[in-house]
């Protein structure tokens, strides 16, 4: 089974896998490396310094500049406009064009517009519309102008405020217990035995609210720490993915808390305003400790 | 008068109307059926589940997908960007594509997106680079991201605050009455003698707000039931609309009225912040009294 | 059983009723009439237009002035202070002294300040403290400065929060029903079909919010007149009282209701910010038909 | 040294101390205790079930009732009001008297009411004109209506702000240290290593906002107990005292901390809208090991 | 007419003027001087360093400490309070007792409360039940806990919102002149072409807002200095007083403005919030051009 | 050096400039104008009445309609779509499409949206994804949906806040001075003695505020006339541009000033909430003294 191009197609390039279709309209230079079992639509266009993987969908009117790599399994819808300039002039060109990176299995809505530099993460998805201005996490839907995470993809939903006024601790995952510490002193938000409610001895604390712009909290996975993530005030969602399973808790009562034990991806978004999260780790900050990659994730976990 | 096909242009449908004209490396696919008199314009791609009416504008840089549905005098903007998919994956398919229903005579701006599913509703406006996340109603325009309704199209605005302290009750349809109800005790928003003030013995009463996410409230015509309308706080626009006419009625004090007659469409958006209205209603609720679609209102109304 | 004064006490009025007492370092001038079983504390001093009745109690530090009257049963508490001139200016004097009139009952906080011209309604609770600078209804308890009304005194709390999500209809006394009108619409606040809901056909509507400076709306009976009272958005406290037993009811939700049939006494407060009540009537606005004195529709109801 | 009762006066008390006055047209019963070199000056009333400690000053116009305890060295300042029933009504009395503690060195400023049953702390100033309605703490300033906690007599003010981007960590008091933590991470409002910022392994994490009421957090000392106190977002003022010193930190950027060493009171007031403190112990939560009340504390400090 | 003291009155003062009366229970110790026509009523307390006008009342229950000065025509209300120590401790004493001085012809109101060391301002009011906690500007009433400076007394009110769009230059007073600016670009407040619009050549301006804790901006005359005061945004009171007449102009409109010649007394207060005083001066600021006391700027006028 | 089209190109224009590149799918109609050394990518479509000046890029996927005009420079990025009818409707065209004028050297970003009838102005950059719906003003960023400015373009930022509580006056550039005028009294936000800090007599004076709709306020050069623009409350950016450096001046502190010379550009923009401007000008507001557009500016300046 070989390449496809329409007649009307243009395929200038050599590198094209077998069974991808080139249709109507559509034209690849020649440098250009596409995979196999693609499919590039009418009107697309495909600049020299481009990388497309495999089953690859590129709906019409996409271009595709120099320094656009387009991961396995990734959807670029319909209209779709990358860029790899941040302050474009005409005549003026960058000494290097800026690379966007889309990872394995990430789908770009329709019409949206992805500015340079920008990788935009595995099985992620940009909603149809939006303007992206950050780089995109891991399997996170991401949202307007400019675009902001909303939601956790491929994760259950659990809400704590569907559990009445007590959470009875239990597990979610192997190890992942979701508690609601009590107290009812005015002026108390979150009183917690560390001993009886922490099985690790904590050796770092660390508060965080949602950064002023917006957006997603952590987004990486520990290798030997557990951590004790406790809402303080307001509500936020955690998710807390082992690889195998993923959910979202919505926690939404000061002392509603999660824990996560190690080899755990988590993450937070969705903070009501005013909302401050309190995390426990049972290990001090070492950047070696953190994997921030999700591929790399799930490849530690077998996955 | 028979269907031109530009030389660069590919037209593999039989089903076009006369007088229909297809562009430079626009592309339309064996199954569509597209109406006649149209305009398919450079660069548009149709697919094979779509259906055109007559007098439609198709912009370059369209694409219309399986699913698409423009019925006659539509105009679709350069680069407006149609979907049908939720969720799309590269090389996953839903079962069933969902449809988008674009109603007679309404217009897509330039480069708006329009999400799966959706029904534009007749002669409706959708401004220029609006993201379009929900139903449009009829003669209404819709702008931003998400699109919003922010006025009512092809009515005349009537303003109350234009009328000083004292609105005297007129005619400003036959039977459409506009009032101003009076009160002055500390405390009293509106107080209305209701054998006095309002025509009919009320069989129901409402209260509204704007929905939560914006938007219209109302949009539908009622057979035989009278409503009177009032505002209880804050500021907005009321449409009445009798098939024949249609004025858009900004009412900004507490008490403004309008008395909406059987068989006058109505609807009601652009809330100020925190406004309420009251709606006496003759009958009791009763689907069968409802006409929702503007089009059958139309029709009903011999238009 | 006569008159007691102290050895220090001066008392030059001959009005004095038996078994009242007055102390060391009061005085009293002669044309000051006192009732029956009076305590008239050290320190106090009462002036000639002054007219108190039996079983009155005033605390030390208390002054009574021209144009003070206090009905039977009133405590005043200690250093509570009236006044009787607006504008006071040394050695000018108002052509007449504002009258004070504090009811049967009534309680005066201590080293609370009464302006001049008010009436302090039957068994009112001023809290000690305040700065009572409007007229003061009956069986409330005001606070602040300027005092506010904060709550009914007598009534058994009944809170529909309490009830769940749903408020079955009930008798809460006889005629007085209490019921949680249902709508899920997203924008519908309240609906309500009147022939099923409200057990009159409605004369007259009213839609009420707090009054810019605070207090209490209604205040008063209807003799004739029943009310169906809603509860449109926020939250208020609605009082229905009979002459023999007193409820305080808070409203919580939109829809949540209460009739008052007639010769019920209402009123509301404690309005949640940007709170709408509407108010159903049976009877047009006839001022015959309101009791706006309290201990007047007490004597109506044979109480 | 005697007792000097003025020829004005009324003394009708055995127990007084020596070297105590009573002034013109003051009045005290035959069952009050004062202390001696008290000041009971003109127009005070002082009823039967009342003690009053030593070198206390009772300023005109104030009435001790029933209940009333003034212990050591109380200043009362003029028409201060003093009250002993929380629902006065006429000829109504409570079983028993509500008890008012004024505690050793507490100021009380002039027209000053006090609610009935509470306790004024020790060397605690209630402002002028101010109405109290709840405890007072010991050593704090009142001010208002309802009076709240406005400031920590006796101790020297220490503002973060004034140290600069960066607080040095440095010992304010013996064992008491202080120092900010730096974050410059988005989103993160504190981050602690536990082991080297905390010279203690924690047993305990309480987050702490102002109780809606206003008012004071903590307001005792730990036995056995360390502290580790840390502004999470907003401001704050937060005590030490250790019986020797006394100081008033005001917390002002996330990451300011405060070290408290066991035998430490403290507490925390004066917070900005929205703000949160975390407090790590090095105990767990155990009644036995709080001194609440302050003269114990220095009492058991030797003082 | 000589000195009239009650039988059962204690004035040990010899220096009390002709016509003064002293009644029942009130105390008077013998440094205090008091001038002619006052009156002094029951349970009234007259210290030592004690001066007293002319022609003042003091009501009941009311004490004057060492260092209260009363001028001419003043006013106390009853139980209205005192006090010359800000930090009163039992047995402890300032080194001079901080001295109130009330100007003539003011007025306290029934049981304020006055903070040591203010001076209260000629023919001011103080609202009955208020707590001064700063000095009280000449001829305003202020009002509250604390109290805060709310309308001018002794002066018209005159409303530029009367006036609709246009606001017709007219003389108010002479020399004083109304005007509005007009100004219709989108983001410009105020224009004003300064030659055509003001009167003298500027050479100072000043932008004012409300003083963060409330109160009053100006409240002094100039002697040689002409000003220009104009409304920049939300709203606020001008008073403007020539000795003769005086008006308190409500500026509601940006671009609202009003000159005051030399030798006028000006003041603003009752800012909306947010609002911006524009003020143009013809003179440098120069301290020997402004007179800050009210008698002193009568005095100059020849009043 | 002729013009190139590529074979799959179809460019029926001739006038085309020499150097100027058509490439594959894209259509230029016959009376098109297009300059020299221009790049006209795949896919785009270029109408009849349509002018492009010399060095114009126009990247994939755009559509140049009837009335635009883009002069020499412009970058017109991917996808980026024009409009020329306010109200489309489909076969309703209106008497004369509206003009879009794109000046020289300006930048639109990938994907944005252009209203019909604007002009974007001299060197102004559109940011990607952006609906513009109002003039760009030259050498400005704007963003958004609708866009609105948000920075100055080639020009040095100056914040007063790094300059510490004392901005010593200094020369930003010849004759623009940049200082802090000083004040401490409560209430003043800004004391300016006009004849020391201010180099000319000011015969105009305007307070501005930042447009209801967002924005830029001025953006035009003075020729004779001198200003002084002074921020009276919040923050916001000035520019100042004497056509050889420019310079984007953040006043941050009320009393921050500049002095802009005779000659000089200025405009302001990202004010903080309500803040506001005052600005003194040398002479009398006449049209004849402003230079509005840009390019003439810098011709006037002779660059």
């Amino acid at each position: 089974m070989s390449v496809y191009v329409h007649p009307q197609g243009l395929c200038e390039a050599p590198n094209v896998g077998s069974g991808t279709r080139i249709w109507a309209f559509a034209h690849v230079l020649p440098q250009a490396v596409i995979g196999a079992d693609c499919n590039i639509c009418d009107h697309v266009f495909v600049e020299y310094d481009v990388v497309v993987g495999d089953r690859v969908t590129v709906k019409c009117g996409v271009q595709l500049w120099d320094g656009i790599r387009l991961e396995d399994d990734v959807f670029v819808g319909p209209n779709a406009t990358f860029t790899n300039d941040r302050m474009p002039r005409s005549k003026v060109y960058p000494v290097e064009f800026l690379k966007t990176i889309v990872r394995r299995g990430a789908s770009i809505g329709a019409n949206a517009t992805i500015l340079p530099g920008l990788t935009i993460g595995e099985r992620s998805l940009v909603a149809a519309g939006s303007v992206v201005t950050r780089d995109v996490p891991a399997r996170v839907l991401v949202r307007g102008s400019p675009a902001r995470p909303v939601s956790f993809l491929d994760a259950d939903l659990v809400e704590t405020a569907a559990c009445g006024a007590a959470v009875a601790p239990y597990e979610l995952l192997p190890g992942v217990r979701l508690c609601r510490l009590q107290t009812s002193r005015p002026g108390t938000l979150v009183a917690t035995e560390i001993l009886r409610d922490i099985p690790f001895a904590p050796r770092r604390f660390t508060a965080v609210e949602e950064p002023p712009d917006g957006g997603l909290i952590g987004d990486h996975a520990r290798i030997r720490c557990s951590q004790f993530v406790v809402l303080v005030s307001g509500a936020a969602t955690a998710l807390v993915d082992n690889a195998c399973e993923r959910f979202a808790v919505r926690l939404s009562a000061p002392g509603d808390a999660i824990l996560l034990p190690p080899g755990t991806w988590g993450g937070q978004l969705d903070f009501a305003p005013g909302s401050v999260l309190g995390i426990f780790a049972s290990e001090d900050d070492d950047e070696a400790d953190y994997v921030r990659d999700y591929g790399a994730f799930l490849a530690r976990s077998g996955r």
